[in-house]
């Protein structure tokens, strides 16, 4: 496939990342807003940058908005306007539009009137930092499935200078090492004999609750 | 160390994902806002639930806001309210006060009047969203390092039902297989005889060039 073209309406803090980080992978993007000063933040770093209220059909046609793959609704305190977008963009036959939603019966709607990714980040990024805080050595985590998840964990002390045949996690705890990040290295797969050490970053896989015996140690 | 307790200023949608979740959690969590609605919404899922302009010190005094181990300030768009209340908060001697900037500028003020931890939630989720439409068989990453990433792939059509000796990811693209997702299960560091399927996922790790390239596939 070429290269994807990319929209994305709405440019306040959520959009503004969205288009600015594909930009830099070197994709072409338009972003649109009606607020101005919003529009002259990004217009030095993306495709096109325009000024304009989107809430009707000819307006996102004058805008060539059929030509782009994919389109971003990242539009917030709106719900209306958001929905509405979302709707005119599937009726003009756009195959992946991604809306930002407030909270689940907003995003029930964007779904209902066609949506094909719905993204929650207040909540998500709220999720993930209660996480952090809770389990005290954690430093991220991802959900592989709603009964697993892979997190970043710092080394606890008693386990220090050890090795992982020493500290035995898999038996012990029931979560497996997956890597070890040292500085700059990673250490994939580490063998048994792999020693750690206080700085070491270990990522390790489990179910939600052997990882969260293991941070709570 | 007993259960830490923990209050959100400002009930956003940030600010309410992280009491929610924290709550969820067993911990004891304070929210407090000056809007009325958003304080009923959470009332029953936190343990107290407060509505107050927490501005000046004496407020926030009268909250009994010392006696809490961690506090979070989710303000976004009153940068004032955020910095002064922040400052405030640890000029009262709280020890870890994390706070939420919407730009690198609030960040570095932020830094700067004593904060523990940034956090930059709609930018952060931006860039996650980015590169997950970037590369189209991407589900998830993290960025483990500036140079190596964690992602959750799907299967390349080509490598279904290939074995992973067969297709030799670590030396043909440099990324090696973490564990693969099936279903509700997952298979941590799988077998080299280990066959793939369709509706497999595949976590992976690599440097990110590598993985971009595998991404790209
Ligand atoms: N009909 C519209 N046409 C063009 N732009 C719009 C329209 N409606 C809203 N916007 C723009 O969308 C942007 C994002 O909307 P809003 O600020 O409500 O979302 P938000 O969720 O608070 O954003 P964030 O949290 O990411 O900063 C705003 O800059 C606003 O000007
Ligand atoms: N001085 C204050 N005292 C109490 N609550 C406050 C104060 N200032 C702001 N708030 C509350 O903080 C909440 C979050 O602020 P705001 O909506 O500006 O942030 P936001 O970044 O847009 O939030 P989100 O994107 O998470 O929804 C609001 O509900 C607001 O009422
Ligand atoms: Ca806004
Ligand atoms: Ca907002
Ligand atoms: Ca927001
Ligand atoms: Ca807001």
């Amino acid at each position: 496939m070429g290269k994807r073209q990319f929209a994305v309406i709405g440019l306040g803090r959520f959009g503004t990342s969205v288009a600015l980080t594909l930009a830099e992978m070197g994709f072409e993007v338009m972003g649109i807003d009606r607020n101005e000063e919003l529009v002259e933040n990004v217009k030095d770093y993306i495709t096109y940058a325009v000024c304009a209220d989107v809430h009707e059909e000819k307006v996102l046609e004058s805008l060539g908005i059929r030509n782009f793959d994919v389109v971003i609704v990242a539009i917030g305190d709106d719900l209306q306007a958001s929905i509405l977008i979302t709707l005119i963009l599937k009726e003009m036959g756009i195959e992946h539009v991604v809306v930002k939603a407030v909270n689940d019966i907003h995003g029930k709607v964007l779904e209902k009137v066609g949506a094909d990714k719905v993204v929650f980040p207040e909540r998500d990024m709220g999720m993930r930092l209660a996480h952090y805080l809770a389990r005290a050595n954690i430093l991220d985590f991802i959900e592989i499935s709603e009964e697993y998840s892979l997190i970043e964990a710092k080394v606890p002390a008693k386990m220090v200078d050890k090795t992982l045949r020493e500290i035995d996690l898999r038996s012990k705890y029931g979560v497996s090492v997956l890597a070890i990040k040292r500085g700059h290295q990673v250490i994939v797969s580490p063998p048994a004999d792999q020693r750690l050490s206080a700085s070491d970053v270990l990522i390790l896989v489990g179910g939600n609750r052997e990882l969260d015996r293991f941070s709570r140690m």
